[in-house]
């Protein structure tokens, strides 16, 4: 089976249409229209096997990951999603993993309300490249640079939980087979905060969504605003599913601060917006909880019951040659 | 050397501005302004070491092919380039490698005014995907799928060259120097006829950038136009570095007819269009050769001189089995 025929056969069929999309797959580019007044927000992100994913992942959990993940950088803008292209590399044409992959990349997209607009397919190692677009009034797009000083930090849903679903993949583990399961979808599904971003994009200073861990996006914030922050560590959401998986706090806030790959919000805002945030998150029933501050001096403070906390961190995450 | 690092020190600082982009690389996404009244192109294509590009080639040359490669696509909808994003994969961080490679890739980003607006780094088999975005009044956007009955079948500029280029470097060639170092570059500095397609397109029915080969690329508009297609291989244009090269004709034909990726043109249109098509061609010294004509068969048909070609293609290009 060629190129061309198996982008025809495993995509362009599943793919719904939209107003927005002029021309789809099939032509040398696709055609399409950015809703009047709106700016175009674009990223891209890969996954490669062995990598990002298990090497054994069944297919439709890497779609789901990767379509998820890719997703949550236009949820960080605010943004709606659009569009995406897919770049996918393959070491052999294997029908049946294609046909699970695409049908559940087919599902996840209508989920998402993302439509895809081009791929192109390769042979090699297995790695899958989303370019993902969306669209945001340019005013209301949040941006990583507007943290102020006495700006509040809050995160929405829970943290450390798609590390600890990787770690039960990788260990086996004594844990409540509900929690282990939920922990796992965690891991595979990543669920943008598309709407809550929406909602609260006009009250927000600043916002990124935590890929690379807390500390570490939190740095990202703080090097584009030039300011630094105080995290309560005894303030961060944990899950009831972390808590029954693992007794170990320090375990808990190690994959907290830098397990990374939760995608929710990390947020600042102006105290006076509080109130109006607590109650769009509670509208749509997702967690939202204030934990920490913004402050002049470049540093990142840990601060355990507002007492320094003893900590072998870095703004980086995790730095192993400190470890005792 | 963290991505975040590698993407800052290599790619962010050799970027030009643009007043399309509101926001480049270092935030979750790219912030991008369509311009007023136009529609978006997007196209993507991937380059895997040792199947697109040879495993040993140099930094330079593989920046410039995927980026010539790319943007071939928006070339072929008629349209302007303004944005791409890069997703590189390596094995390493090899910085002699990684310089050569932005540096080249920034030069002929400004030589096609395109800009690079955002990337993600990730461990692997050396593979390059880039998605280029470009724009076009909707009504100007050329298609596959226009072409009519009767219409005029031309290409642009020569072919075969870049097949001959690699074959040049795969085996030794006897053949002047000017001759080889001619062929190399059009095998490795894809030229996308952007200018020449934004000018013709308003006298165009259909187009396509060669990049599989005439056969395959012919037939992808046969397909979607839904007709057939006359060639008259002796018509087929060659460059004197080509005919300098291989003085065996059967050899140039198959090279021309199936050999792909010289990204020209092959478009289609209506007679009372020719002579405007040979005078904007000529503005921007182009050769502009008509080869054919749409019919209503859906068939391919080979001509020499006015008669049927005993030839060995298929419309998908060389076919391996049949090969005596």
């Amino acid at each position: 089976m060629g190129e061309f025929e198996l982008i025809q056969r495993y995509f362009v069929r599943k793919q719904p249409s939209s107003s927005s999309v002029l021309l789809g797959i099939g032509d040398d580019a696709a055609l399409l229209q950015v809703p009047d007044g709106e700016s175009l927000v674009v990223s891209v992100d890969t996954l490669v096997s062995g990598v990002h994913f298990l090497s054994d992942a069944p297919p439709e959990r890497i779609a789901q990951r990767a379509l998820g993940a890719a997703v949550s950088d236009l949820a960080a803008m605010g943004a709606r999603p659009l569009w995406y292209t897919l770049a996918l590399t393959l070491p052999d044409v294997n029908e049946a993993w294609l046909d699970a992959f695409a049908s559940a990349l087919a599902q996840r997209s209508a989920e998402l309300g993302i439509v895809l607009i081009g791929g192109d397919t390769t042979r090699g190692p297995l790695s899958v490249s989303l370019t993902v677009q969306g669209s945001v009034n340019h005013s209301m797009a949040l941006m990583r640079s507007g943290a102020k000083v006495s700006d509040m930090i809050a995160v929405t849903g829970t943290l450390g939980d798609s590390h600890a679903g990787l770690e039960s993949l990788l260990h086996p583990q004594k844990a409540p087979l509900d929690s282990l399961q939920w922990l796992r979808e965690r891991f595979y599904q990543p669920e943008p905060r598309l709407l809550l971003a929406q909602a609260m994009a006009p009250y927000l200073n600043s916002a990124i969504d935590i890929s690379d861990g807390l500390l570490a996006d939190l740095g990202h914030i703080m090097q584009a605003s030039q300011c630094g922050a105080e995290v309560d560590v005894d303030k961060l959401p944990y899950s009831d599913a972390l808590l029954h998986f693992s007794q170990d706090e320090q375990q808990r806030l190690d994959w907290a601060l830098t397990g990374g790959e939760d995608f929710e919000l990390c947020v600042t805002f102006s105290k006076e917006n509080e109130s109006v945030l607590h109650s769009l998150a509670k509208q749509q029933q997702v967690p939202f909880t204030v934990i920490g501050r913004v402050i002049a001096a470049p540093t990142l403070c840990l601060l355990n019951q507002g007492e320094p906390l003893q900590h072998r961190y870095t703004q980086q995450g995790y730095d192993h040659f400190q470890r005792a």
